[in-house]
């Protein structure tokens, strides 16, 4: 098991904040460099010359880069972050990110934009790219009143394809047990649902221990 | 319904081979860019020559870049490429990317080091990007000796925490009745498997009827 290993920072929310601030302007530049180095058509030439700049980019950001994942830390006021998470990582180019919504009544939904980096069939979403968001946001679905949750087992039944760009998400308890929790949730887009899935989480022993 | 739009494409063997040597590089310093921006810890002032770098770069590649996803395409001599599929796409930032080794009696199987940009849990593999990574693997085991399938369902059950690092897949199908193909997948590392799936995959009827 990983332990739960959630790290305590030294960091104030200021810190933090200022950290954000500096970091996710950059990390958009990478994400829009992800979808231009799919698309471009320039010639040898123009290539080269790109490529001297990341190069210069990557040695700047490299001279204090610690190694390893970053993984989800807090500190003292409580405050968490995971910017290094692959759906919801704000400092992470991957992520689309995502920002799921708790709703008062319990559920949960997310609405954000798919670029051509997440294609599988032409013109559409990756279908495996709807696993991994439905995963994320019916973890969090399921999270919510517990510590943590991890996923335990997920079904999956896709109906129809579901074209990149403007996408809905949304999720919701269907019962819970104490440390298991089964969760619905569905991904779609203007033509409404295109994968709907079911999910069982578990409290991990030492998390329910503690 | 996406209509399976495979386009053709005019490139020669040689032309698609020159893209891929201008760009596949590319492509590379751009993942290097996004783990940095998750694990650098450089102030205020290298950020902002960092992204002067980037803009710079982004300026150059998107002096002749064609919006939308690139799709699937093929060519006279039967080659086909997609370049931008978030899993397999050589020019793909986001794909780590996989290559799916196909076996003579039919399995599956892939080798791969995933990043820290594909974290869930502290330090292991999001469950999302194992069912990201699950999802196109079957999809090719299926589609072996049919033209195309898509997804139907898929089902995973998560036995243990996967650590980021070196990963394997492994894939087989175990029913195949036509139109309607089963497979099994496990996904793993060092300490055996991780997540077991198992999914149906269909041959979309405008497939059939070529």
């Amino acid at each position: 098991m990983y332990g739960g290993a959630f790290e305590v920072s030294d960091l104030t929310d200021a810190e933090v904040d200022a950290i954000y601030e500096r970091y996710v302007p950059l990390t958009e530049e990478v994400r829009d460099l992800v979808d231009l180095a799919i698309r471009s058509e320039v010639g040898d030439d123009e290539v080269a010359r790109a490529r001297e700049h990341l190069r210069a980019a990557a040695e700047i950001l490299r001279a204090q880069a610690p190694p390893g994942p970053v993984g989800v830390k807090y500190n003292a006021t409580g405050r968490s972050w995971q910017w290094g998470n692959a759906v919801v990582g704000q400092r992470n180019a991957i992520a689309p990110p995502m920002v799921v919504d708790r709703h008062a009544d319990g559920t949960t939904s997310a609405r954000l934009t798919l670029s051509p980096a997440y294609e599988g069939p032409p013109g559409m979403v990756h279908g495996g790219v709807s696993a991994l968001l439905l995963d994320h946001l019916m973890g969090v679905t399921a999270s919510a009143m517990k510590k943590l949750t991890m996923t335990g087992t997920l079904s999956l039944r896709y109906t129809q394809p579901l074209p990149l760009g403007e996408i809905w998400l949304a999720g919701r308890v269907v019962s819970d047990t104490g440390r298991k929790v089964t969760v619905k949730a569905e991904i779609g887009g203007a033509d409404g649902v295109a994968v709907a899935a079911e999910g069982l989480f578990i409290v991990p022993r030492w998390a329910v221990e503690d």
